[in-house]
């Protein structure tokens, strides 16, 4: 198998999930192995000291490229497998796509989904006891936010950076689908986020994300529904 | 003016100085505009909605491209301005440079010189009151733990991402040199760090960092000391 691509990530991982979504996009077939990243198992951390999944083992000519952290990983697919393009073709459009990925990767986990995945999904992983009511109400808060920020983007544009679907979306549809998977999006407040959510949603390469289902912590009724 | 290129950040900031260093390196001249951050000054949010420093404006013959957040920025000049290349020529190269770039940024940050900068700096410019001196400690704690791996991987290179000079060595000089003006760096229980950084604060895109100096935070008195 060593020839094959090999994927090790967390299925409700937000950093998994984009590159997931883009080697979908770009019909990348691979090898799953799913990883327990709090266990800190030690064939994951000698893959990757920071023990953070998703981890990328491409087969090479010289040997396998392990590519660590989700930004190693998604700027080497741009470089490797430029088509799709899912930075945009110029400057401007890469610009302002690089841009909300860090608005999603920081921002956004920052000040709404470090909170809710923490209190809903890792205190269940880590048997770490009842979620924090105040601390769960600030993500809550924090989402709203940062909902009425795609509706301004969206209601100029077709797609989050621009014209095209880009990694900016797979960013932000990433860290949204493992809130919506544990029921905190409230869609029906923002009906523009919605339509965008829905066209991901229906894309070949969310069907993946859409079937995943992780022991003891089951998604909301609505989570695999195209028509939600 | 509107021909400059023009770059908003604050002397202080980690991310900024990256940007400063790849310029300078790259023998990109720019206008400097300093930014108080934290007065969320409105000329400054117009340009970036996040409010986070910092910023990079380019002329362009499209009109002025507006460059958010550090890794667009970093990104965009090695596209536009190949040479000299920061990030490698092979993509094992590139790979081990942007994986230590997300380490910096986001566990060096989270385990260290968020907690340092945080008592040390950002109390002072907001005038929060007197460090938590647990956390301090805490930051401290995790600073030698970054500090024994930047040690690590020295033994077996010459720059931290490999044989050649990365946007990884600048990550890592600009978390550590802000340290290094608030006086917390422990060099000398680290001496291949401190080689290492000697080195880095010898070349002429360090200069302008070394001369920063921020009204009421006084640097270390070694801070500019070339062999300190």
């Amino acid at each position: 198998m060593s020839g094959d691509r090999t994927l090790h990530h967390f299925p409700l991982d937000p950093a998994s999930r984009q590159v997931r979504l883009a080697l979908g996009e770009k019909r990348l077939p691979f090898v799953d192995v799913q990883v327990r990243y709090w266990e800190r198992p030690e064939a994951f951390t000698d893959l990757n000291p920071s023990g953070v999944t998703p981890v990328l083992v491409e087969p090479d000519e010289a040997g396998p490229l392990i590519l660590c952290e989700t930004r190693a990983i998604l700027d080497h697919l741009e470089e490797a497998h430029p088509e799709p393009a899912l930075l945009g073709r110029e400057a401007a459009e890469r610009a302002e796509a690089r841009r909300l990925i860090q608005w999603f990767d920081r921002k956004f986990e920052f000040e709404a989904s470090g909170y809710i995945l923490h209190e809903k999904m890792e205190k269940r992983l880590l048997r770490m006891g009842a979620p924090d009511m105040a601390n769960l109400r600030q993500g809550r808060e924090g989402l709203k936010a940062h909902l009425n920020y795609i509706e301004a983007l969206l209601a100029a544009r077709e797609w989050l950076a621009g014209r095209r679907l880009s990694l900016a979306d797979f960013a932000a549809a990433a860290h949204l689908s493992v809130i919506d998977y544990l029921g905190d999006v409230p869609w029906a407040e923002f009906p523009g986020a919605k339509t965008w959510y829905m066209k991901l949603k229906s894309r070949p390469c969310f069907r993946p994300l859409l079937a995943d289902r992780w022991p003891g912590l089951a998604p909301a009724p609505h989570y695999d529904d195209l028509d939600f």
